[in-house]
């Protein structure tokens, strides 16, 4: 990078902006997991060994859940197996119930993650049971994981807006992030499963969490769904939130919905962190590699898009085809 | 948008933002012309008033450019023509020299709009001349406008960085737009070519013309092919800027780099503004419409996302397929 551009980075950090950000790598759960086709067990370890050497710092690798819900993720114990773990990348898993925390434990995961919904439809509809129904059953995956000494970290669904009911009130986030607090846990991530946040919820969600659970790290966890993915972390990092859930190329479209994406994409959030000034320990060159890689092994385009354009820098020979189309 | 979601974007409108944006949309000049197969100008008229008619307060509509040039806008007269005045909508074109102001002012366009770009190369490779020149030749365009009693607008292209040149010197964009101001036009455009852009290097550049400029008008033009197109925005509004550029659908994508998008998307972008508590005047549902007509009429998926989603609130009935893929 140029000088002069490094400085005006300098100079023009957005105000609030944390130095430094944790980026999670969901694509290995939360994209895999929309596939179709499988993906054979190598191949996926060889992804998520490329990102945690690109310097992910940390990966929700896969999900314990029943093999007949998730085929995709039947190999859940063999991908863990073959994780690298000589670079210190935490490694987490996804855990629905207590079979999948035990298997969890056996993985030796670095902590499990629960998820409920904010909103009681769609916590019906994903988990075929109340949300009441799921808090319960997390004191068992607490109990296993305390007694494996793993940390336990909550994820809330629908967090932003439900496709079913609309807006989901703050204090219904308020109420499972308490839930999770008084369950041990270390942190709660808010989940825009459908992409409804927008910068002022998610300033709202930010502070209302800061003020009752001030103990838990907060996480945000956006799809790109509407478009504004992005600025929905930006408003994030406003209220000097520091970690951030994407995946790779943008994984997690779902395949039935053309077009419609999925998860933020990791590139493209590291290209704007690093182009804020902020941190990460990630090499985007590689990601873009890894991101590039990954649509050649799904045989479908990804949404991202620094994965498409290259790095700011990267100039074009002056003979090259007119690159101005607009 | 229930009465608690309305509550929460008045509370927590980001700092800086003004209540009301102009979105300024470009698809059928900076999107039509980068398209390979001819659209009728009966289609393009109609395309253009649907959006007059969605409330889009300012409209650049064509290109006054040599046919062999740009051979999909040769009928920018007959656009122009078509184009519905009575709505009050400002209706502009794109004027490269003498003798397409002339054209533009036997058109009767509200405004002029002429373009340089901030680095030599850019300049040269996109209309084969020095800066010098393009600037020279802006004297004639602004006396001929003068004499039919239209204001101006200068637009500098690769204001945020040029492929060929990486990044651009604050001081070239600053020393141009005073050339704009000294000529008598009544605003500046900047343009992120080849989406080189970042927050903050917006707020650099925004800055440093309010400092240099006070008297034009700040316009911002993004492309998204980095996936932070909205991100700039949101850096724009927080310095205070109140007009923006964007393409219904996001047209204008290059057709010879499938999936790079061109300009951000005007539904995308109206649906930020909403989101955000900032007035457009524009009706989203209505764009919404027009982006996927203008989908199925040029043939190609386009980048926008609102217009794949829906709304925000638009729920899902109980029995729907899931829709949480990720």
């Amino acid at each position: 990078m140029h000088d002069g551009a490094a400085a005006t980075i300098g100079r023009y950090r957005p105000t609030g902006f944390p130095d430094r950000v944790r980026v999670i790598e969901v694509g290995p759960r939360d994209g895999f997991q929309a596939e179709a086709g499988w993906i054979p067990t190598a191949r996926k370890t060889a992804i998520v060994n490329r990102l945690i050497g690109a310097g992910v710092p940390q990966l929700e690798v896969t999900s314990f859940v029943s093999p007949r819900a998730v085929p995709q993720l039947r190999d859940a114990a063999e991908v863990m197996a073959g994780a690298d773990r000589s670079r210190g990348a935490r490694l987490t898993a996804l855990v629905p119930n207590a079979r999948g925390a035990e298997a969890a434990a056996a993985a030796r995961v670095d902590a499990m993650v629960v998820f409920v919904s904010a909103s009681e439809s769609h916590n019906l509809k994903n988990v075929n049971r109340s949300r009441a129904d799921s808090l319960d059953g997390f004191e068992t995956v607490c109990a296993i994981a305390r007694e494996a000494g793993i940390p336990v970290h909550g994820a809330i669904a629908t967090a932003f807006g439900c496709p079913f009911e609309a807006d989901v009130a703050t204090e219904a986030v308020v109420e499972i992030a308490g839930t999770f607090a008084r369950l041990g846990m270390i942190g709660v991530t808010l989940g825009d499963t459908t992409g409804m946040a927008t910068p002022p919820l998610v300033t709202d969600r930010c502070r209302a969490l800061k003020a009752a659970v001030p103990d838990l790290e907060i996480s945000l966890h956006f799809h790109n769904t509407r478009g504004v993915g992005l600025v929905n972390v930006y408003a994030g990092l406003t209220e000097g939130i520091t970690t951030f859930e994407s995946a790779v190329g943008g994984l997690g479209g779902c395949p039935f919905a053309p077009g419609a994406t999925g998860n933020i994409c990791t590139e493209d959030l590291v290209y704007l962190l690093d182009a804020c000034g902020v941190e990460t320990g990630i090499d985007l060159d590689a990601l873009i590699g890894i991101a590039r890689d990954v649509e050649t092994l799904i045989g479908r385009t990804l949404p991202g898009q620094v994965m498409k354009a290259g790095p700011r820098l990267a100039t074009s020979p002056l003979d090259a085809v007119a690159t101005a189309c607009g």
